[in-house]
């Protein structure tokens, strides 16, 4: 990766951007599950750009609150890796799964194993493991401090609403604790983890605060320091082999950047020693990932010639 | 990723992991399916590295020929995207299979179209694209130039026996390319592809002309620009999420850089910007990837700090 | 097939199976899920056989009471046909699984739909169809009036220590369950489903109760009337091609006659005019069904010549 | 199951049948995979029933000659059990496969072992074993032979354009073989197994001659002994648990009788004791069973009360 063009203009590489995603005819379609997500207005699009420099740019919607739903498998994976280093690779594997996203048929396959921490039974297995035995609301104050520390902002909360919401529709998710449960892949009652995990999924992040919160894994002399820089690489990678689901090699081969998707639209994405980006679009594409958010870095790598691929 | 030390001492990182692999306790098995290759002592290990700035460092056997096997698909897929451009993606995809390398089971799932370029019938159909009517020969005459003019080496060539061999034991891939036929998904009369492809796996190599020859994907002033910058990017980011089958995730992990591995104990690894890395050594873990060559990459890593994650 | 030999003399036959099996080297090993099912003696074999003519002939261990397990399944389906006729295959299939008895594979390919009413999650939407909104004390009582009648035999009840210990190893049932909710495919919870099927699977008879439970689906003058001949033959059909899980194929080819196994080690076996046949020994072989159990309805049938087959 | 009743009148069901069945409004599409199948007129509609008692009944058209295709499989079963007896199940299994009929993921599942002689990979192993070395010309010959002797008719031959049809389009077959090759569950080459297979498939006959080759395993006194009865038993076992492939289980159910069909729209259905009955009808269900074909044989077991299921 060369340097970054010291002269990129970042206010019209964004404002190019944001024009173009709000003229984009086809929008893809909102998250249908649950009924907050459904009826989200999927003419919004927001971005933010928070540089290793210090600078922030931001374009669009980019401080309207959205659920950052599977984003925040980023932040507690980051939590379990703090807590249990290497072991946690005992109970979840890092390969991509080649598979949709809460898919169950790889868990019978492996025997309860879930391929990665970044698909719904991985994250599920992470967030077990972060509880512990601890009250899922301990566990969430400890993810909600994290996550505030990142962003340097105390105004980050859950959705209750969209936590319930979840928590009603949630037998696929019941169905992948309780396999791992047979399996001998839980520590806690599916219940009680499909709780906390329905909790950390209800996040509410403004772009800027999404792309505030992402700059520990940017790595760098100005960057939040939350993790060992072993860690920051890690969790990169994986989010870059396994970040959107059945679309990741897509992602990589397009972006050429690390990044983590969730089913509300937003989208993490991180240039090593450069920059953490978040966008926002609640429209999806086959895989599941933001349509107009994963166009909108790609062209965002496309304007600063950024990629770790060369 | 941080400018390389240019205090890197190659020749001293070098000289340890080779001490350290030659005292490998354990050194996997080669691969079995042919006797060529079952053959082969597995107590060799080679080494080289060709740096961006025109050095080449080596270390144990690193002027020893052996087969690249899979490596090969590297070089292929360079010709095809040349060729073809994006409509290659018409018959292959870009997403990390999930699945061991040779799988017919994804096959049947998508239609008789490959997950990647990297997993056997990935390879077989861009092979089966770059024949497109030409005669074998012409189409290999053509890669071992591409190669040669890489590595900057006329002393590159097939080994016949080998090429010979894996026809009389290609029952796998045969049966993928007539699967693939009847999807519709082939150019070619089977029998015609894999014999290509059985001979462009057969191609032989030195550590050291290995990494020479991969350092058109390096990028820089001084490195061969056999194909565009954009093609540099996606081969890398292919290589990164699909290049060492099912264990690509933890190559990423563990090694955080891209690189393709082949069953005859080679793997090539570029650290962008930097480097191409070139490691032998004929034992083979799980995945079907180079055990000791995996871990000397790893330890080449760390040693030097490279990474494209941060 | 032939009408049997009037003078096969069944307590001989008997005597002989019964003589064969208490000498068997190899038993099987018990059902290890729950430790109600796991401390069971293997050593003990029972088996009895009701006529169409009014005639019983038991062997062995006939008056030990079991837990009849999946062979509840049969009173079940029995149950759902009459109230709800061919609607119910709106909800579940009718073909082999050609995999093991509680796979969720399937389910995840074919949409929540499960392959059979044999198969775990089929047994699950029928147990879910019968309830509908009743109390599942209401069904099991139901369901225990429809077994005595058919048994002519009130001392038939539920194992509750048996069932308790189903709940708390439920995990797996209540996955399908789960998945099958997230499906649309479940009326009631999935906790409520899967309690009433654990307190089903756990009623208790003995081998001559269940000879004798099994006489409706014989047809003939003299056998209970409790469902239409139409339903009988269907019933007798899901139990031949669906009745062994993934050794279905394997019993009739062996057998040749309808059959359904539970895990407990009881088998109910069919021969449509003549008889119905139960056995029982709890040791299971490699598909879960009883070995012994398989073995001597075999004997059985090459004894009396019977078969559907010829 | 009980005795025919003597005054059914055979002629008034038939023509019942064949009134339905030429008025019926839905008649599926012909087999589309080879242009020899695909351009059959689905209009026409046959069947044949060869009684116990020596009587022959036939409906529409009867004496037009059509492709058995997968129905040849039940004599090269019928061979191979012949010569190789119990042996022949250590390179085949017994099972349904819950899969469609031609289905390589299962292979590869299962190692190279095909569920049953039914399906595309199973009949490749029959032939595969009865070839052993014989010269392909000498095997269909004897299978001709053996089909003559059933039918009482030397008029049966092989349609050579089919035979080469099939060749050309013999991909997928060809898959299985190198697969199965691959696996070490191949004597002979792929391409001349394959050949055999494609000419035994090729086979044509009337229902009216299919009806009487299929006597053989009907059983009793009048009928051609050329097997023995267990092996008569064990083959409509297999036909009523495999032999409609994806719907075995559905077969089974609405029509009570052992069958096996091809995808030349014809069908064999056996009525142990009693009749060998054949209907033909080239349009095609969801499963590649005849439409028709199906629905006619379901009519007929309606109307004489026939099952092997009570």
């Amino acid at each position: 990766m060369s340097i970054a063009n010291p002269e990129l203009d970042f206010r019209v590489i964004l404002d190019q951007i944001c024009a173009e995603m709000q003229a984009a005819p086809h929008r893809g379609e909102a998250a249908q599950y649950i009924p907050e997500l459904a009826s989200i207005d999927t003419n919004q699009f927001g971005m933010a750009v928070a540089l290793a420099d210090g600078r922030v740019f931001v374009g669009g919607d980019a401080d309207r609150r959205f659920s950052i739903q599977s984003v925040s498998k980023v932040f507690t994976l980051a939590l379990a890796l703090g807590r249990l280093g290497e072991d946690l690779w005992r109970r979840v594997g890092r390969e991509p799964s080649g598979l949709p996203f809460n898919s169950i048929m790889q868990l019978e396959h492996e025997e309860g194993i879930p391929r990665n921490p970044f698909i719904n039974p991985g994250a599920l297995v992470v967030t077990d493991a972060i509880l512990a035995g601890h009250a899922p609301r301990e566990v969430l104050g400890e993810l909600l401090r994290f996550v505030r520390a990142a962003a340097e902002d105390d105004d980050i909360h859950i959705d209750e609403a969209v936590a319930r919401s979840e928590t009603e529709h949630g037998d696929r998710n019941m169905a992948l604790a309780h396999f791992m449960a047979a399996h001998g892949n839980f520590r806690n009652s599916p219940a009680l983890t499909c709780g906390t995990y329905f909790h950390q999924c209800a996040i509410e992040m403004t772009p800027r605060q999404l792309a505030m919160s992402g700059r520990f894994l940017v790595g760098g002399p100005n960057m939040p320091g939350l993790i060992a820089r072993d860690q920051v690489r890690r969790i990169n990678a994986l989010m870059l082999t396994c970040g959107h689901y059945d679309g990741s090699g897509d992602f990589a081969y397009r972006v050429g950047l690390p990044g983590k998707s969730g089913v509300g639209g937003g989208i993490l994405v991180i240039a090593p020693g450069r920059a953490s980006i978040a966008v926002w679009s609640p429209g999806l594409n086959q895989y599941g990932n933001s349509h107009l958010g994963t166009l909108a870095v790609e062209r965002f790598a496309q304007a600063t010639g950024w990629s770790v691929f060369g």
